[in-house]
């Protein structure tokens, strides 16, 4: 458990550094069709009356930060418990920099997927990051999880089941505010955002329920969760595009692709990607930006085309990244620490500490 | 734990859907004298530009569903550790559209005990859900408490006292959403909503430790908790009708009244309602709507006549519900279950795993 | 730690009740040069449309409160697990009175060390609290510490690290709230308070390890916290008037220099301030308000000449509250309690209940 709660920490630590001294500049700065330039390097020439759009750029370049923050903690969740720290932390910093922040330009920050771009007037419609985060963060956790191999010890349950759902509930009030934040501004746009995030997570935990009763016969803990968060990320690129009617079956959709993709990965490919991070944000990510589509929302080829670009961009990057870095470090712990498990073997440190 | 954790997550979700599909339409519809109809069923005709008041009906919407949640989620207090969970998301479906969704509409939706109803123009005065959520909970709370029964082994202390102090501060600061958020506008009112509710609360919990202190000779924990959750309660009718002073007046006698309720319920009428739903949240919630009318800020008739009218709503249909389900599912567990504890015996999950 | 749960909550009741009595009368009231008079007790004349600058007065104290709070319950690390609850609550009211609101009424409130006040038009910058919360509570707390002596045992670690970073991650997210709240407004200077706040953040967790590392050969999750919370004391009185790479610089040095005082008091001085409230909180505190003025964004004579009154004002008043009360109450546990731990021996509950 400590193992992960630090390496979320230490990436959001380097992370948000890099971020300031070159990310943000690469995904958001006044650049050509495929990168931002280093103009904006350190928040340079940005001061408190700075705007971006209505708002100040400073807390634009917060705003945006979450994002490049969660995506490679998100990947995490493909290797827990395997995994060198030392590995973990630049894999993280460099991945940011080469698939997040220029796909992140790419669609957002005025490159060539978006308005105007090579799909001409309409690009892709991508509202809080279906692509920019969800479709790369999934690839990139299956790249990392074909390269490192599947744990030991395949029996593992959750050590702490109320720690799921405490973090589940921390995830889903969290969402509200990168679909809700993505309008940005306070307006009408951001409401519906919030409302078909809504909606859609909950009929994606209904429906994952449901499918999970009938295959198995039974209902469980994880699957509500899973549901919920495939819900989620298929609301994300749609949010603020759609009405919540759209949303329950986006999100009711999602509750049964994403698992169907899960026992693909899981019992037929036999990956270990741990926390299902490819069945349920790439796969969740991708359905919603193909729904958009489907929806009438957006051109069915910017939407389809961008997807590819972005996934075959992250294969690509995320295995060179992994090859570089496994050429000069350690990727993956020895079988004793793992078996005894990294809280101990890395950190030295026991999550609880009780007099029984 | 487990059971509880697992009952709030799958009630917010059932209650989610349902409110989106009905719930809302009920209460908030454009209706008749007693309910909203179906005009809003699933959010039809609203878009991003929709507006309720001034802010966007989505939002609305959203604001409004966390009253239609956390309402049937308070009343799982009254009976956790022995009733069946299908049980607990029947109840709570139904009880949310049945009970919350038509006593809403009377006194916020524009029904016949709001302005120009039967109380001629100045109907109820129910800032926050005094009535329309926390008389309801607590009366339904001691409806079910009645009918399933006490626990088999009384003797059962909180598991993990830090949770209860973990809870209530995450419970404090929603309260702040609850009644900052129902002036509907970042303003004077929601400010003055705001003041009222975090001084009410802290003389609750004052008032309630110093009456537990001459009663018994020691203060609790869960005393501490207990008085500041009464102190909520009595302030959210009144939030943005009075003055912090009055605040503190209303918390100080709430934990002392709250208490006696409290002490009544349980040693005197021996009825298990296990978090003292009826006393906290029922007694704190009259108290507010009758000293709105004391601190004339409300008129009287129309403040007990609708605590009348609700009550005895929420009595008959909180029990014809119950009866319902009764003869169709099992209401309770059985003993066996009861002692093993829920999250074994049902979830067949333990809340911790640990290499002791 | 149920005791230190407890404390905190206590704190913030007690010192809930006194600040709306007394304390924001005291700070923020229409007073002379030394303090703010009686004239704002109980909020009295503060209605919903009363304003404070652009914002409701209501929105101002409850906003100037949580600072209130919050400096007696940071002093509580320095002492925790040997002082007595009473002494606590006790100091923590008396505290709050007669050292927090008057030094928070001589920076902010119109006293003599603000604008036109001894330093001549332009006064101390302290936007967020640098002196007037961190110089304080560090200040006070090694006054207390040494008054109390240390713990009998030296040799106790974290009884949960888990915890230790949830309960950091809340910090940080609080500390948006602190900082980016003191600009009263939604504008581009609370934008620029948040990016600094985080910049610096960063950079000091980045400085703490990197330092730690060179000196000792291994990094610990306490140090990356702690070097976490000294970038953010840093950030806090320089929040809106510096760029963020000032930010950044500033951080680096806190990690630095912080960790440096923790080794003196710690090493050196043998004081067992638990918690490193005085060489985190007072040094980076301290740190950020000299480096306002090498930043150039304020005198010197205005920056030195207020941190030496304050910290020489809480230094002799502390000493007095504490010699008070400690003729009448006693301050210390007895060793045995001490040994067993306070959430035994004075609250009689374990933080944990588990069947193994």
């Amino acid at each position: 458990m400590l193992s992960v709660f630090l390496q979320c920490f230490a990436i959001t630590i380097v992370v948000s550094l890099l971020w300031f001294a070159l990310g943000y500049s690469i995904a958001f700065g006044d650049g050509n069709a495929v990168w931002g330039g280093l103009g904006k390097i350190f928040l340079a020439g940005i001061g408190p009356d700075t705007l971006r759009g209505t708002i100040p750029e400073n807390l634009f370049f917060l705003f945006q930060m979450t994002f490049a923050i969660i995506t490679p903690a998100l990947i995490v969740g493909a290797f827990v418990e395997r995994v060198r720290f030392s590995f973990v932390i630049a894999f993280s910093a460099l991945w940011m920099l080469l698939v997040f922040s220029p796909i992140a330009y790419w669609i957002w920050g005025g490159g060539f997927l978006g308005d105007g771009g090579i799909w001409g007037a309409t690009g892709v419609r991508d509202f809080a990051g279906g692509i920019v985060v969800h479709v790369t963060v999934g690839v990139a956790a299956l790249v990392v999880a074909v390269m490192i191999g599947r744990r030991v010890d395949q029996t593992q349950v959750p050590h702490n089941p109320g720690y799921v759902l405490i973090g589940a509930a921390m995830l889903w009030v969290g969402w509200f505010g990168f679909n809700g934040g993505s309008a940005l501004a306070a307006n009408g746009a951001a409401a519906n955002a919030m409302a078909v995030t809504h909606i859609a997570a909950v009929a994606g935990a209904m429906s994952w329920c449901i499918w999970e009763g009938v295959r198995t016969g039974k209902v469980t803990l994880v699957g509500l969760v899973s549901g919920l968060v495939a819900g989620l990320a298929t609301a994300t690129p749609t949010a603020s595009y759609i009405h919540p009617v759209a949303a329950m079956i986006s999100g009711g959709i999602a509750g049964v692709v994403c698992q169907e993709a899960q026992l693909l990965i899981r019992m037929r490919l036999k990956i270990d990607d741990s926390l299902d991070v490819f069945a349920i944000h790439a796969v969740g990510g991708s359905l919603g930006i193909v729904l958009l589509a489907v929806f009438g929302a957006a051109p069915v080829l910017a939407q389809v085309g961008s997807l590819v670009i972005a996934i075959l961009w992250t294969v690509i990057m995320t295995y060179a990244i992994a090859q570089l870095l496994r050429g000069l470090l350690p990727m993956r712990v020895n079988p004793e620490e793992e078996v005894q498990g990294l809280d101990i073997a890395t950190h030295g440190e026991r999550a609880y500490l009780l007099d029984t």
